[in-house]
């Protein structure tokens, strides 16, 4: 089959790979109807070392079951279903607490040797414990919706529950990539009275304000601290960290109201959590990591089936395989916002 | 009157001071009955440059009301009162959430050029706001754990609080100093199945047992974390910090399981939070700062007067004002675990 495999900075190359096939009783088979370019995919894609074996690419996708191995029970073959970026036994302590991200059996797709997503096919671990069956098919105008689900609209989700997002409340967003819109989505869909966007593209800014953002703050560091505290009185109750710069991170502790808290839902790169001290003297809490994105499909499958929100919306460019090369590039350089794979 | 003022590191002085007198109609003056110096004030003992006017020092008291302004209404002439190290007018949005610290007219007791509480008496502004009437007297054998209640209680129950320990839970407290004994308290109150006292003070440990430790680590740095992961397989679900150093911050986020909570409760000696990526690849919380102690007394106040909890243990030298700064050394030179002052 064919498959995106990156071998360097900058150097993603689709080539013939073996065809997955079930080595585990507990695998399944899908067989990709689409996959996305991840923002967290352009970190390799601007440090990958180079090596001579490469590194398999893709972590989103949703696809239809090819094959199941013989301890499989609730996945069938002919399902449609969401693959979320993390793979999880579904059994353990930590997926029954709803924190696949942690399972004790679990991993992320890319990175781990296993084939990835910007593929035509992908061997999955434990596919009771991680696919999600979804109802449609594979033309399905909600595709893009659905492909959500894997990750970007759980992030966002995510970064909305760990900052206690709740009905009345002022919310922040910090970043307007992918993951900071599907926030906005998120903190309406929870209740938030007051969302600030906070960044400064324009495309992006119009697609947040149809999600529900309700103000603008295109300002950074401590003007847009500022102006956040003009916007609120005292700060707001719960910011959405969806960018991963310790910059971003001050930005966001700054702008908490007391007793508020941070969902951080970006890659950090930064060794320490900044603003220590304002933190503390706030009550201010910081949570926040890699989305429990399988825990949260229950949850949102519904309105994203009954169209109450419509997360696919971020997608603003479609490839095939041969252009995954220039989706990275575009997305890259922030031509594309996201851009989704259609492999067949 | 009498009154404790510390005019550079190491130089504590009683001196003769102004009575104090009411000033705002919401103030009150209370006598103090009991005071005690804190583990904070040892900061100021180490560090406070030299100053001609001094500082005065003191947050934690319980006495008895001796006057109030025209506008005070719950407290009255003769009550015995919990005084939180912190003032709070008990009407804003903050003190209707609970959390009296973040105030929008409060503040803290010395440092602000208040009278302060290792004193004859103190003016207590917000009276109805900041001050808690209690049952029992003057020599009431209650009055230590009362004592409590102003800080170091409320202190340890909000790093429990914070780190959202409930019951079956595992719980390590880091530094076994009047702060974390009271963790340890908490914790038990709380419903912890394991409390781990991280400490190597053999007196102290012994009362943490006696509080409810059930195991102990004295190790430090990885040597704590390996020990910690061997007594409880994955980490614990909360961790309490109540020591205020970057070392002990990056113990506390390192022997947290993954999805679980950090309470700090230590006055932060550190500009940045140390561990950004482990605390993000576990999905771990970090919250906590000044605690709102006076919204704590409700629910901690119960527990005192019926015996339940005897946080009033942590005190283990009783001083006159004259031998206040000898209760200074013994404290910062770990002779006392936490030093009771006695100005009558």
């Amino acid at each position: 089959m064919r498959a995106t495999v990156m071998y360097a900075a900058r150097d993603v190359r689709i080539e013939n790979v073996p065809d997955p096939r079930i080595e585990e009783p507990s695998d399944a088979i899908i067989r990709v109807v689409r996959a996305s370019i991840c923002g967290s995919d352009l970190w390799p894609y601007n440090d990958l070392p180079t090596s001579e074996t490469g590194r398999p690419m893709g972590h989103e996708a949703v696809g239809v079951v090819e094959d199941v191995g013989a301890e499989v029970r609730d996945v069938k073959r002919g399902d449609l279903v969401v693959m979320p970026f993390a793979f999880s036994d579904g059994t353990c302590a930590f997926c029954h607490e709803g924190l696949h991200t942690a399972c004790v059996h679990g991993g992320f797709f890319d990175g781990y040797g296993l084939s990835a997503a910007q593929a035509e096919a992908v061997r999955v671990p434990y596919a009771d414990g991680t696919l999600y069956p979804v109802p449609g098919g594979e033309d399905d105008a909600l595709l893009p919706s659905l492909l959500t689900l894997s990750d970007v609209m759980g992030t966002g989700h995510h970064a909305a529950v760990v900052a206690k997002v709740a009905p009345g409340h002022r919310v922040a967003v910090v970043g307007d990539g992918a993951v900071g819109l599907c926030g906005v989505i998120a903190a309406k869909r929870l209740g938030a009275e007051q969302i600030i966007i906070m960044g400064r593209h324009a495309d992006r800014i119009a697609l947040a304000r149809e999600f529900g953002a309700t103000d603008v703050v295109s300002e950074r560091g401590q003007e847009a601290v500022e102006r956040v505290k003009e916007l609120t009185g005292d700060g707001v109750h719960s910011v959405l960290e969806c960018v991963g710069t310790g910059d971003a991170m001050r930005t966001a502790v700054e702008i908490a109201r007391p007793g508020g808290a941070v969902g951080r839902v970006g890659v950090p790169h930064y060794e320490a959590i900044p603003a220590a001290e304002p933190a503390f003297f706030g009550n201010i809490t910081i949570g926040g990591g890699p989305a429990p994105a399988r825990a949260y499909i229950g949850a949102l499958l519904p309105d994203v089936l009954e169209g109450r929100i419509e997360p696919g919306r971020v997608f603003d460019r479609i490839v095939d395989l041969d252009e995954v090369p220039e989706g990275y590039r575009a997305m890259n350089e922030r031509e594309a916002l996201k851009v989704m794979v259609n492999p067949s």
